[in-house]
């Protein structure tokens, strides 16, 4: 290392000085992480937002959340790991057809939160695959992603008890590998080739939201009452994914029967928890990624 | 899809169709999954029922259930991963003699139990291997099961806390690839060569009963007090599994003392739960594959 | 078998006799696993302990316990995964400058609890990478140690719910890996090569100390009082994982006002669990090790 | 093993004791391999043939040779590891759409040959990805299948220089993972459980056809000028991939003028080797399949 | 299919009528693929070339004839798998620092021959282990880079003779994975997501240049006399792979006396093929990417 | 790297300066490689020789030559791949009696050539399923014996042509692996763990005697007269793999009949090549590892 001129790699070291006062923290030694945000929430602004999920509707639990967020200057990202492609009981869709069905959903939720077209990635998994996928590549390219728009929050499946019991095996997958990117990405030797000759560097992500979290181990609710309606609207946009949509598409339109129908479903399922007040509950978490699922 | 005459596959949306009344069920949201069955265990009849477990013994939590089950009229069918030919400590047994023992011993305890030995299904694996098998390929020929027996419900390891620390790792990897093969089956456009090229259809398992459940978990406990006999008589078929056949191998008749002592140990372990009364513990789920671990 | 002479084979069978009173244990019956050492770890000697880990410092967790054994006339071995070839801030340190490193902090740690230096295995695996590594082959290897060792006690990452909330994957890894190895080095039929042209035999782990354990699992508290020092010397060695150390790495000796620093704040932290007095905290299990998860 | 009654397997070693002239053949010596059959091909009769082949039409070097020999009295068997379902431009087929046409086309094909349709057997793989599949569980399934039907020749890519280059990857695959199944099959050791379980037994392919091989390679030409227009008939099935249908499926029919052209072109292409003579090449192997590629 | 517009696939049908001359080809029959290039590749003008490597040298093969071909108005682009961070003997050399040396090195081979700098793309992976990573992904990279390029020239180590005898694993990998890259990435239900999420396009190759062939195998030679100091002096940027720079390297620049040397060793070899002209030898294909290794 | 004191390393640099003559060997460009031994086979004496093979039996191909270098001063070990434990026809043997015969008749044949039974390894793979393994490991393993023993020639199977076209798919891979780990281990980056925390340093073999290779690329016959007998009573205790044996295997002596008629068998054997004279034919390879190939 005395001998090349390094230059691109010392710029790193400068820059991770300022963390400096943390002590000890690589030793294996347990921490209390459970906590909740310094800063509420709901005042947050200026931040970069990456959500991970496995499939185009997995913002699902985040919307009033992420509408908020968005409404107030933060920079919102949406990586998607599958293209939904299997995802229907009407026989008549293909698994392209699907994807592309899926794929305009989504764009459509995005922009009912405000969410620009191109902060949403997808990175073409065949849906209920994901399981089975070579799990370091899948990593390296979250990692990848998270060197890439280095984010300050990371929304994703929550890999603590929530999804240990097996529920959706791509939900699963999910939670695990995000986990495992947000650690890698924080290791210059990791992934190597993306720092030397991708040029990015090493990024550690400092705060976490975990979604869809186990009843008890949620920290932190956000009270989505001024985002109830748009995120009832966004829901509504995944047509090929309720009523008689997953039966038999008839297309993005629902009429106005079926879309009113589907709203009121909808809003009787956003109130279902915490005393009819509308809000989203997350495992908020900070420290070190190597601690995430305490 | 509109050029070539899919007659095949048309009539599984007149059947799904029956279905519509469920409204936004793939969108990813929680439900409140934990439930008991409509019907009591012990009034079910003219069911199909389809047991997983990883070794030639794993029936051994449902054994008194299975019997009832069987005797009321339901038709049953035991899938065992492994052909369990490690487990043994008797040096004069190799991988083929144990493997032969072992699937004599679960016909003859299947015979207890009246259940016909053509039902009875060995995937074949090696015993203790299952960890290592590749999983896409294993759920993929639970997924081919499922479709050709097309079971009203699925007894298997429970994928929640029960497996989730671990024990035998055997056990651990049938309750995930079993949770994976019920989710996988519903789809027609996953593995799709058992649809068009073996031309069998999709099929969505409705009700789960799910053994070796953390005690916590158990919602669902059957009263075997008139199959507790059934149930030592067919445990009492494992002889290479127990007592000195474990170790020295005779033979598949045990002496008039050993039955003797064996029996009584197990209505011993039989009675320890729930007051004296001989019962079965499971967590029943019903509802979407996809939600089985909540 | 009846034609080869096998007698490297049969004296297994004299040896596995001895407890010969266990009935009933491999059928898949639950048990209850909960106990405590019947005779109090500080009472401890003659014993052949192995502890397994992921990096050169994940005994951190037991050196107070560790050197406690090691003067009681215990015989420790520490078998790490991973060269712990990643875990560094510093942009001046490459993966083998970092392996050399922590070989030498591991070894200084070693000697400071009296554990003599060839008792120390590294498995050699890049660090951050166990999760991807084959695990069959990784089994193998701890099974061979296992098998050669022959371990009365075995220190490892709790397979248990502390492990499956995701923390740091290489420790997830480590806690299965080493279960896993526990069970199959127990069957003469797994991993037969071992056996056959190895010469080794099969052995049955009957105890085990599992660290990081979560707090409710949490059965077994020793007392480290007469060893606090001791360990908190050990701590020390690890430079490069802590403090400056981790971000400019300048040599395996501490400034003595760092190394003040650092020795107050490792006493602060191991005094911060049961009142001020400092422990070590373990989920003890006895019994065969396919129950070692319960 | 002389414990349990192993009276399945014994009989075995009765049957292989026929063969027991061989000598020396599994030290590792080298063998002179190529040779012509002792029989001509169009003698043959009585014998149980399987084909393996990668897509649906792979039978077509061959098509002549088995319609003389499905005349002439022998058992043929086509399997065929993927749907073809990848193997069209025409944007408007999906994957299902392509498998149910080509599974129709090859039905069609080999009703003109007068092999029976329970005769083909398709194992369901996604097309272009065979290379991409677990090797040891296709090769398994093709041993399941090589101890069912026992055949007395196996069709099979050759895996000699003609499958060495690189051209079709799935062709490539096919080849190796014939001949590592044939080789398998005949160890009752191997895939135990199809023989414990299952009750299979082992089987050993004496005689080997191996079509596609490099020219210099074909020791074997059939001369199938009495069955030329069979095979004609029967290639002009494969509608979805020549011609227009390759761009722009119309379904299972050609217009008169266009089936005139195809034909035409179809029989120069036959008649393109030898002289003029439409014959089939082949590389004709008999002995251990051990040495099936020399 | 006939429900969603899918008007992003349609009009690559209308593309691909006109080549609807070509009948036939997908069945597996076999073609005479040895050729050589209608057109004189000193000729060419106006076409995209995508050269495959594993290493940042292996253009070496074909520099002369890049330097023409970029002069002659070709657009140029250097794909490479791995970073070459393993290729020294110099101890105080890590893999990072290797990395950034060779892609300096190849950098500024580049610049010698006129090729932009930002036409250079490094997939990333670790020297020397190429045949290890997950083949799948490997090729799913590589066919989203040619349906992004689109070029109408492939430049890959040549996956026949040459490469199936073991020489580098990593060009042997190479040379796989590039074959099976350009089939898989004319099916445009292959690596779907590419196509559904990402908006790509499926792309044939219909031309070839394989390098590294075997000496038999060369059918088209390139006299690159007019481009050999270019060539010379593009070699000469690898200062790490050559000389004292593989034992002990001191930085990109050589010494005028060991320029000298060098050079002249570099003519040396250059001229040693065809009567001392200087020569790079190809096996040019030009048709379906199925056939390229016949 | 200028921080740490790698000591452990630099002397590495002294030891490659001596062969620095070597000029632009890793560039990518073809050598002549085919040639002879500088020094005749029959001439060598204070070498180290490695040999590596998948099956107990392996070394038939070269016994007499190393029974021949072994006289002469030769060191040389012998290192199985896979314990042979698959190969028989009796059905009376195990996997894990079949084992520990061929253990036996592999140390009978290696005394018989005067190696010491302590230079005999195997590493203890399953027959036949060498193909399935992870690669990476096994040529890790491979690696770090090469790193010990740190051999002057490497007899192993031609990974040319010979193992090209497919036969025994253990011998294919042994040979690809060996030559894979050849490679390997002459990097210091490669396989670190194995150089860091073991301490064994990278090691560069120059010779290759290849095996069983095909027959227009055998350059180099080693002339056995002397040591025919030697060969033949050691191929004569491969007892299991030959004649009634591989039926019915009744114990590692032969009758005098049956061995006298072995005897004659084996003779006609060894001497069907070159005219009568008893030889083994090689390809020898001297150079750089990564050229071994051509």
């Amino acid at each position: 290392m005395n001998k090349s001129s390094l230059t691109e790699l010392t710029h790193i070291k400068t820059k991770l000085m300022r963390h400096i006062t943390i002590i000890l923290i690589f030793m294996a030694v347990p921490f209390i992480a459970m906590a909740q945000p310094g800063q509420p929430v709901e005042q947050w602004t200026g931040k970069t937002i990456l959500l991970i999920g496995a499939h185009p509707d997995d913002d699902s639990y985040s919307m009033g959340t992420l509408a908020m967020l968005n409404a107030n200057g933060n920079d919102i990202y949406i990586a998607i790991l599958t293209t939904g492609n299997v995802g229907t009981q009407d026989p008549d869709l293909g698994m392209m057809d699907l994807a592309l069905i899926r794929k305009q959903e989504e764009q459509a939720a995005l922009a009912t939160m405000g969410i620009p077209l191109d902060h949403y990635i997808n990175l073409g998994y065949d849906d209920g695959m994901l399981e089975y996928e070579n799990a370091k590549e899948v990593v390296a390219k979250l990692v990848r992603l998270i060197r890439t728009i280095r984010p300050d929050v990371l929304f994703s499946f929550d890999p603590g008890k929530g999804s240990q019991r097996w529920h959706k095996a791509d939900h699963r997958a999910s939670s695990y590998l995000s986990a495992d990117a947000a650690r890698a990405a924080m290791w210059p030797l990791m992934f190597q080739g993306q720092i030397t000759v991708e040029g990015l560097e090493a990024h550690t992500i400092p705060e976490y939201m975990l979604y869809d979290s186990a009843e008890e181990d949620v920290n932190t609710w956000v009270d989505i009452t001024e985002w109830e309606e748009r995120k009832v609207e966004a829901l509504t946009k995944y047509v090929s994914q309720f009523s008689s949509g997953w039966y038999d598409y008839k297309g993005p339109e629902l009429s106005p029967e079926e879309e009113k129908e589907v709203k009121e479903q909808l809003r009787g399922w956003i109130h279902q928890h915490q005393d009819g007040v509308p809000v989203e509950g997350f495992r908020y978490y900070t420290g070190l990624p190597d601690d995430l699922g305490r």
